[in-house]
């Protein structure tokens, strides 16, 4: 018989409740405190010692695991610092603890002999952290890119099938509890770039500069942008991105993506995640399923507990693989140095030589378009909406296109604006 | 520095020739010998101490780990057997091997304190057991379906893509090397039987006896079949499906099932696979890529060699969770007793009442008709097509529907005949 694993938890909103209730069914592992902001508060599970001082937990020499759900940086990474000092092993959901401070707590638990498991900080349910560090371990990673956001996934899913503006879509998502009152690290791509730095890194085994990540949200995308997509065989997806270029260099990003309507990517609607996994031997491998929520998201931390368990009584140095076995960090790409394809949506006076303008601005910037489309004027006659796909090219010269194209004009008045640019999907 | 860890490898066709080409990028791991039928036949991969006698390898004291990728029951158990009796852990792909003496190895391999792992048994790249057996070990499993045979999802993809039969298909096929000279495995479900019981195992913790899994493949299924249920918003897949249901037995089968076409298992095409996994606390999650080849059945074959090698240098008892921790057999579901929605095509003469004929017998039988469609009648204006979707039924019912339908008739003229039946998924 085993004996009793005794864990602390850390936080007791929506993971960690749930993480209670699916842990009553293990009587290997007992949770002997847990530590909460406000212990008078209500709850709906039943705990017993509960207390709002985080470092009796930490600090108590019965405890194994220390199981962090608060989120945020602020006290969390103190209280892990403090527990792997002490000897615990650590589970975490903080997708931004890890983005922010992994190189230095995985040195630490390295340094302690302590794994720290994390499978909740990316795409709540799913499992995909233990089977890119042991199943696929044998692969030369190509690409992982995924729809790492439920919020914004339901939004753009809900701005598509019901033709609302991403006004009225953040509303419902917040009326249903999928937004926060303050959505913007779910619409501005923060939450999405913590969890794509994350799968960056134990992909190519390399650290990762969140800094150097090129972040860029949906508060942009409009319906006409869905729409225009749509029309062009596209859907629209917050796409956390991140490859390994010809010349070894990591390209990690998050922003929307005009994604082929046969693409796995494109099938995943409302809050969903999904991850899409490139390499050689394996091929292509999807993930996808619930990105979030109490039950999905207990379903990896508790699992997380009954995997360090497992090996807990038994050896010293459990779960080699499990742990962080790289410090470098990546050469990461400037975005402005990255090769994608690019939806421009422009408004253009109805003046002569507009299309003329374009075309030959964009063919001075080495940017060849692929398709171009124009539906009618405005009711005013008075400007036209085009829809310019372009070939694969750079960055940088989409941005000098993009600028030179703002410029042209008589006077004060200029003849082209541009509305949106997304990059689309390879 | 680990020490080195050996394996012997037995077999090399194209799967073994796939893990010798993956293995070449992992100086920790040495191939110490290969045995094959013909050594004197020519192979793609230089490998020396090549031998046609793969007990050379099981009784090779320095070998920690066997490899068998030769497929078929004989001689490959009597190979596991014993290379465990003789100290080693074993890495296999032999979906049949486990399917019908898993029981047995298993005992085996705990007994003397050895592990079987086998990722590449089930959906080839997808990793699937790992994932159920730690990640999401803390769950109650409600159901696990999947699109488990590559070749029987390619034939009825290109059916209902080019609207061509179910024989040119299989040519096709046959062709392109997705199916075999003798396609029985593969198209009378064979294949998927022996994965879906192995997936039942895990997720339900029980062993299964395949003698009592329901299997029907897909040699029935016409063009005509395909076009009516695309007509009625369903797809045809070849489903392995695993169930607890509420009295607690386990309900295992694999046949063909209408799957409505927005049901992730409609969008896996052609050879793909891919596994549904529905449970408490997790909910439902997604697993699809390749089934099979090469490479990405040598992804998972490879990963299980790491995954034990990272742990072979440290401990005695390895990878408890990667242990058969059940030896109870599991109470099977009788097909009869199984509650499905039917599709069910039906050709009539052309009489009066045939309608009332269906309608009533179906009644007599506790059948409700959901939906019934009939679209004329033959060139020769003497029968009809029917096809009729029942609600959820009990099979019992609907076999003794059946054959009074088709013993209605005067003198030896029979007035309905059945062409297929087909389950419809939940």
């Amino acid at each position: 018989m085993e004996k009793k694993i005794k864990i602390g938890l850390i936080g007791l909103g929506t993971v960690g409740t749930g993480v209670v209730k699916v842990l009553k069914n293990f009587d290997n592992i007992e949770i002997k405190g847990v530590a909460v902001h406000n212990i008078n508060k209500p709850r709906e599970v039943e705990v017993s010692n509960l207390t709002d001082d985080p470092y009796k937990l930490v600090n108590d020499p019965e405890i194994d695991i220390i199981v962090e759900v608060i989120g945020g940086c602020n006290p969390a990474l103190d209280i892990i610092e403090t527990a792997i000092k002490n000897g615990k092993h650590v589970v975490t959901a903080n997708k931004e603890l890890l983005a922010r401070h992994g190189a230095y707590i995985f040195d630490l638990a390295n340094k302690y002999n302590k794994v720290i498991l994390y499978e909740a900080a990316v795409a709540g349910g799913i499992p995909i952290i233990t089977p890119i560090k042991t199943t696929m371990r044998v692969n030369e990673f190509e690409s992982v890119a995924g729809i790492l956001n439920g919020t914004t996934n339901y939004i753009l899913t809900k701005m598509e099938e019901e033709g609302l503006s991403y006004k009225d879509c953040l509303k419902k998502a917040q009326d249903l509890g999928y937004a926060e009152t303050n959505p913007t690290s779910d619409v501005e791509g923060y939450d999405a770039m913590y969890k794509i730095a994350t799968l960056a890194n134990i992909a190519f085994n390399k650290r990762i500069d969140i800094n150097k990540i090129f972040k860029e949200g949906i508060t942009k995308i409009t319906k006409e942008d869905i729409d225009f997509a749509n029309e062009l065989g596209y859907k629209i997806k917050l796409i956390g991105l991140a490859r390994k270029t010809e010349n070894g260099k990591i390209d990690v990003r998050v922003h929307p993506m005009l994604v082929e309507k046969d693409n796995p990517m494109a099938k995943i609607g409302n809050a969903l995640n999904a991850v899409l996994v490139k390499g050689h031997p394996i091929g292509e491998v999807v993930f996808s399923g619930p990105g979030a929520g109490e039950f999905p998201t207990a379903s990896s931390v508790a699992g997380d507990i009954l995997i360090i368990a497992s090996e807990l009584n038994k050896y010293d140095e459990i779960l080699p693989m499990a742990r962080c076995n790289h410090t470098e960090f990546a050469n990461q790409v400037d975005i402005l140095d990255t090769e994608n394809s690019y939806y421009i949506s422009i408004t253009a006076k109805n003046i002569h030589g507009t299309i003329g303008y374009i075309g030959t601005i964009c063919g001075k910037n080495h940017i060849n378009i692929l398709s171009i489309l124009q539906k009618g004027l405005s009711s005013d006659h008075k400007s036209a909406r085009i829809i310019v796909i372009t070939e694969k090219c750079f960055e940088k010269d989409i941005q000098n296109a993009v600028k030179e194209l703002e410029n042209i004009g008589e006077n004060d008045e200029k003849f082209i604006s541009i509305n949106n640019i997304i990059r689309v999907m390879e």
